[in-house]
């Protein structure tokens, strides 16, 4: 039973397994005060174009987003996210946990529009209601379609207008970045957001995520937010070998770049299949309409979320590769598709 | 430039590297439903003859504790710790943070007695003051120091007429577990405490606690509260995985053992040397009181935290051992301090 | 300039105030100890015909709210609300500040069905999410519209089923008590909620709502959680002596019948005039859709909330009457919305 | 049974009743947005000879302190007090249920010394600790003991000197004003404090504290802070009619005066009976240390908190008094106590 259920099913890419021996028996300053993550920030910094960005590693997604938002709030500010946004509806509520309520706005193919954040912010006028603060994106979106830099800007400008920090949910960053047609790298984040994080679990690392704050007056004494919030690894330095590995070459846009392939070739067995897609996501998420009797038929090979119904007899799935899907699984799913299709 | 700074410098035992390594292109369940993670969890309840208790891996010891405590407090129940306690004192108020008081009780030698517990609480009597709820200890103490059986039974007497949830902090327990004249064992900690953690993060995993939920109405839910707090990692195997090899055959114990063992020739170095201790300690933590000139000559070839003043020439300085320590720098540093004694 | 904004325009009824006076030299117990609290208590069991339910006054809607569920709910639990939930909406993000995300669903009519809550708490299925834990309604709804005895009735069926409590927030409930054609009486909340308020302030108290907790496992230590939001009034005799004078005969609900009455007439004077309403309220609010240009005329004379715009040329306007209403006033209303029309 | 447990066993004085009755049928603005509210702010900074001050009314002095300190800090950032402290001791938890931990210094005398402040803070260095960021005073101590002008003034400099707001409750700070030998008036506050309160619940309010904010950097949306712990009235008035009548002549003044001056009476039957004093108060608390026997004795007669044993046979007692203390009553435990002595 071959897994396309997530990007997250096995360990590190061996160079960043083989970099964590290499340095094993160094003696490291604890709480990634270490050389490693010096590197690992002086390297990211370079890819960014950018010297003055904060850079700090935290171990996930989640933690990452709470310790963030409860750091960049006062007690009354809220977020703005999609209705599918992550901190919307997958992390039980850890930035209310924090205090902080997350306001939602409609997401049709997974992302905002200006237009609905304005209006969001614009019905929330005096102290009987939160004050909008943040917009949380995610870049790709949760369905894995992707913001343009042009939509970006178009974001970015909103939000300066309207006194809203933007952040980005970088999940699944790498992805983005490699993209056919993206045109939002790394430089571009820097100037178009306030703060957003490169994700490193789902892209070749066994755990880590890269907080990058841009603007000024969000970095001030972030450590001691992340200490409070449990995000301080006394080993840092795990999290910085494994950065440090990805970014000194290209290993990082490798692998991302790997995982888009083999998602494209899904995309195509579907087309070819005759079958559509939920959305037309270009990223390493596929999420193909199929006959119910095909998806039981499949999933004796395969294991995958069935993502939602879309009639009574066709569901969409969800397919998800990663930089070590395995390309044989990949044509074989693909020739189990199209034998699906024809029979 | 040796460190004795702490038990995290280095990475971990190359027997983890290994299983994390042999296993990393299986498919594993995300979130720590995956099969290593049984496997550990089935060995550790097989070392804590106890196939009742309720065992989650989290990634740190402030983590644990805040995920821990806010999982099992109600809003107006507040912690009773030691004043050295590391709840009370050095995780950036994260217990606070989730809502919840720590009350500090004096701690000589590191240690609550059950006389200063039970004044605190009954001087708690009613809704103008927080609940005292749970008892939090550390095994062993900041300090190095242990509990023994009959202190720990006495403790958990007066928790359960005050009723109190009993927890113990483990980050160090390996080197509690194997410290001379420690009566306990897992077993004792599963009859004695309502949760408690064993830290693998201090001996041999590059991350990693293992919590061991024992008391039925603490057990509810908590994956959830893992998952809000950002606990919960994605590639959860990564812990699972390093559990099972500490636990799998003795390698936790022969770590904490070696880790022990290197302390105590730095005891006999100092007892040789003609110094006393701060506290007479078992554990991998040894606190010689120097003259400041000898710490200053030391301090040139080694690194190591000077702890605290003990009066105008003298200082303690803390020592920390680990599995990973070189024993030539164990006696290099023997070596040194004799010398600087006898000059 | 005559105001229909609310009502919490006035003071207290003069019974009140005169009640305040009299018992104003003795010396009361403080903190909601004394005895006239006491007084109340017994007789509001005695309307509740509910000796076991608990009672606690504190002084305002969102204080009680948040209150009652941070009390009531654990860290990963959360409320379900209607979209136009007080909340959900209007209370600075009051529940999320204590740690719990509130939930919404659509509620035409300002009330949830039992379908919405199925679903909401239905598509809550693991540890990713927070678990939907208390339904929260309001009576009336925040539009002034009513749940009947039978509709509670489901809701109450639906609630066991889920696991869920159920909690009345009843800001209004005097008008909703006395409502033509409602059937939701005290004793019937007490059998089909675990919680509920009985609103004061805008019923004839300078302030004060006073809390009912029916479920047992509710009850357990509320003072602490009280004192602990800032709830527990010193001088809390003051609360006690108005709802004891409310409800040591029928003035409570006189005076929600007054408001009742006086709301009659103007939907009576809405209909003559030949408008229609945005909702058919049978509470102290009315709705009335109007020209903007007999809006702009109205206002000359009346203040009163466009609550929204409902074409390019109608909004919809909330009137609210309350015992302190002036008849004459409600009668130059009405004159002046029929001259309105009939220009 | 006459009582000296405490200054808010009675309602409010007369004048303040009659000020609500008067306006009762006034329509007032919501939410502290009416003209008595105004008025009120206008009459205080008329007395604090400061017209840039933020006011605002509160309900208690527990909601006062939670909330501006939850305002005025970051998640990371601490408050420190007297071990006395009312947020360490006696609120249960308020503080940290709002994510902050509340640091105590030792408090001979009730006050805390700049030494023992500065010695806290410089124990705190880095992210694994908290960061202290504000003083909390009271004004008069939870003893009954004052801050003279130039121990405030040291305090103020040192706050400035370590980055520390400085905080002062005002719950009995009439009291403090009219104090024999006080130097600390109310533009002195200002000009000494970044935020205090002037509480009027055991001054002569049925309820009712004023927040004055003095920084501006802590004004930024204080109301929404507000609506979000439940402390914005709805009826406002109710707290801006009684603080326009305590300040609009000299009311709030001769009120603490009064209670002064009877507590100064029961000092002087203290010494003339030949007792001690637990502590040198000038303020309208009084802590006779008495033989257990005689406390036994006036029990008979009289309600009062014994405070604490100080030996085997004798106990310090609290005698409070207020505006509303009865004279003869003063006299007659005078005459208890005295004739106690002599048998």
């Amino acid at each position: 039973m071959y897994s396309f259920k997530n990007d997250y099913s096995e360990g590190a890419h061996p160079r960043l397994l083989e970099a964590l021996g290499t340095c094993n028996f160094e003696q490291a300053e604890g709480y990634g005060l270490d050389l490693h993550t010096q590197a690992a920030v002086a390297v990211l910094k370079e890819k960014l174009q950018n010297d003055e960005v904060q850079i700090h590693f935290l171990s996930g997604g989640t933690q990452t987003n709470l310790t963030a938002l409860a750091a960049f709030l006062r007690p009354h500010e809220a977020a703005v996210a999609a209705q599918s946004g992550h901190i919307f509806v997958h992390e039980t509520g850890a930035i209310e946990a924090t205090g902080h309520k997350v306001l939602s706005v409609s997401s049709p193919g997974g992302k905002v529009s200006p237009a609905a954040v304005e209006a969001m912010v614009l019905s929330h006028g005096d102290e009987h209601m939160v004050k909008p603060r943040l917009l949380y994106l995610s870049q790709p979106t949760e369905i894995g379609t992707l913001y343009s830099a042009s939509e970006l800007q178009e974001l970015k400008k909103l939000c300066e207008r309207l006194d809203l920090y933007l952040y980005v949910d970088g999940a699944r960053l790498g992805s983005a970045l490699c993209a056919p047609g993206n045109d939002v790298d790394l430089p571009v984040l820097c100037r178009l957001t306030d703060a957003f994080y490169i994700g490193g679990t789902k892209n070749g690392a066994l755990l880590g995520e890269a907080l990058v704050i841009v603007k000024e007056e969000l970095k001030k004494e972030f450590r001691y937010q992340m200490k409070q919030k449990g995000a301080l690894l006394a080993k840092g330095q795990v999290l910085g070998v494994q950065f440090q590995e990805l970014f000194r070459d290209g290993l990082y846009f490798e692998l991302a770049q790997r995982a888009n392939t083999l998602a494209a070739r899904l995309r195509q067995a579907v087309a070819e299949a005759g079958y559509s897609l939920l959305a037309p996501t270009v990223t390493n998420q596929v999420f193909p309409i199929l006959p119910n009797s095909v998806i039981a038929k499949l999933e004796e090979e395969f294991s995958f979320y069935v993502w939602e119904a879309v009639d009574a007899s066709h569901s969409a799935i969800r397919l998800v590769t990663s930089w070590a899907s395995d390309e044989a699984a990949v044509d074989a799913f693909a020739t189990a598709l199209k034998a699906g299709a024809s029979r």
